[in-house]
């Protein structure tokens, strides 16, 4: 695969950004989530993800010129609409006010109704720890997840984001209420791969680790059955009842046309309750207490050296995607 | 099974606390939580448990006198102390000050350090609801659990509370991070069945749905496998780092003698954002559109009718835990 360094990657997308007529200083930090997206590994919601991203420009499910507004406050809890716009400049700004709010009211809590995509969640995870706050957010998504006790989709796997602030290395959890997501399913598929863990039912109605016939029956499993099951429930239920926007079941089933997504992003300012500097040497003991063998790993343990390596050596792109965000980014 | 009425239940237990030594306000209330534990459905974590409850008294894991004290605070943020008291009074009284807080602030957060099991982590979010308010809480327990990629317990199934008020019946969540918890797990051995999903590994590490196998390899599973494995981690990590009190890897791993935990309770005014009283539609909606067929159930649906039922037709006991109650609540 070829590399292509950070900032020709950022310069490309804010190019591309540009041309699709979005506003200078926020092209700009659009094309910073893409690229930083890249730049740490999740590959699917960076680079690979763009050009569906802009088929949601052109085709309207996205507008570019709104922006988020309040609706009502009250002290350290708000509620915004984002109108449509730009899904992760929405949810960067959101997380930004939870922030702002925690630092005044110790914590924050900002719902966001009417907005779309956020791209990658656990960008707004990092946003919290490198200012350095406890950072909890959730988002609904289309219908993809048959509930426990059903075969059809009529839950989303509404990704929620937890991420703790570490000197070392932040703890950054990211992670969908489906055991696999549908672009894991295809991937594994193409490798000829079966899944290493249970992963959905086949059209049979049996539990199968293949994933073909998991794409083909359209019933992956929610993480934990019953459990994940009313985890995603409650996402939604909480995301929808705060932000007054739109559930689940009201957003369109098409991904190039699922918009009006809720979301709900929590800052927890540490630093106001830790006087005395100790919450990172809990967090090193319990990092400690976990890996004392090989195989154990935190969640986004591997991100800051693959962001590293990436840095250095370039980070590796589909030839196509890089291709075709060339053509878009170029003049004429 | 015989049935005692809920009043019966109730005086028994405020009986036995007396006798204990808790002062009469708090054995109220300490028996008021295990009878309406024992009355939703929640044996185990009801009369079942009092038992070891009052064992933990006299062995001095629980301090019966203790209260919780504040700490630090930040405006909607605060750091308390459980002082090793009674676990369920103090959780109580944290998700209280948290509802309070969320009053004056819109949402407020409570971190409790050095307390005690809180036996049913539902009540917590129960009472949220029950104030109009969501409610999010968790807490740490003593390692019972291997993370993904180990085979030994070194995190806990640390449950997580997730409530929402609904006019027609609150949807309350009360999950813990593993798949089953070994006190499920001896139940379906004792009654001779296979778990209906897998539950953990054998001793010679294959997945497998005998729960005698996972009692024995004390390898179950943690619900979606690296992800849960990851959350528990998480939760974990938050609850110690904002309460500055003591990790699972610092909990004493002996039921008897498991103190010291650490747990966090948030609340949310939702009625602050919700001006025009739509959230309760917006919570029937989801729930509809959940259950378009049978077979799909929503956390805490069957709770409300088990309670009608049961304030009915009496509660039903085992016959030797309730004996057990009556010899600690009787006089001489």
């Amino acid at each position: 695969m070829p590399r292509v360094s950070y900032q020709d990657l950022f310069e490309a997308l804010q190019s591309a950004l540009l041309k699709l007529g979005i506003e200078p200083a926020r092209a700009s930090l659009c094309a910073r989530l893409f690229a930083e997206t890249t730049c740490d590994g999740v590959y699917s919601h960076g680079l690979n993800r763009f050009s569906l991203f802009v088929r949601t420009i052109l085709n309207g499910t996205v507008n570019i010129h709104s922006q988020p507004e309040l609706v009502t406050s009250s002290g350290a809890l708000e509620r915004w609409d984002g109108k449509f716009g730009i899904g992760n400049l929405n949810a960067y700004q959101s997380m930004g006010r939870a922030i702002e709010l925690a630092r005044r009211h110790g914590v924050g809590c900002v719902a966001l109704a009417n907005t779309n995509h956020w791209m990658r969640g656990g960008s707004y995870g990092w946003q919290a720890v490198d200012a350095g706050q406890i950072g909890i957010c959730w988002t609904n998504t289309l219908a993809n997840l048959p509930p426990w006790g059903a075969s059809d989709p009529r839950l989303g796997n509404n990704p929620l984001v937890i991420a703790v602030p570490r000197p070392e290395g932040p703890v950054v959890l990211d992670m969908a209420m489906s055991q696999f997501s549908y672009g894991q399913l295809s991937s594994f598929q193409m490798r000829g791969k079966q899944l290493p863990v249970i992963g959905g039912y086949d059209l049979k109605g049996q539990l199968t680790q293949d994933p073909g016939a998991i794409e083909e029956s359209k019933r992956p499993l929610p993480i934990g059955y019953w459990k994940g099951s009313g985890m995603a429930l409650l996402l939604d239920l909480m995301a929808t009842m705060l932000s007054g926007g739109q559930a689940t079941h009201q957003i369109p089933r098409n991904p190039e046309l699922e918009n009006g997504l809720s979301q709900t992003f929590i800052a927890i300012n540490l630093a106001a309750l830790d006087q005395n500097n100790m919450a990172a040497q809990i967090a090193d003991q319990i990092i400690e207490s976990l890996q004392t063998s090989e195989g154990v790993r935190y969640p986004g343990q591997n991100v800051l050296k693959t962001r590293r390596e990436n840095l250095e050596e370039g980070i590796p792109v589909e030839q196509s995607a890089w291709d075709e965000l060339r053509s878009l980014s170029s003049e004429g």
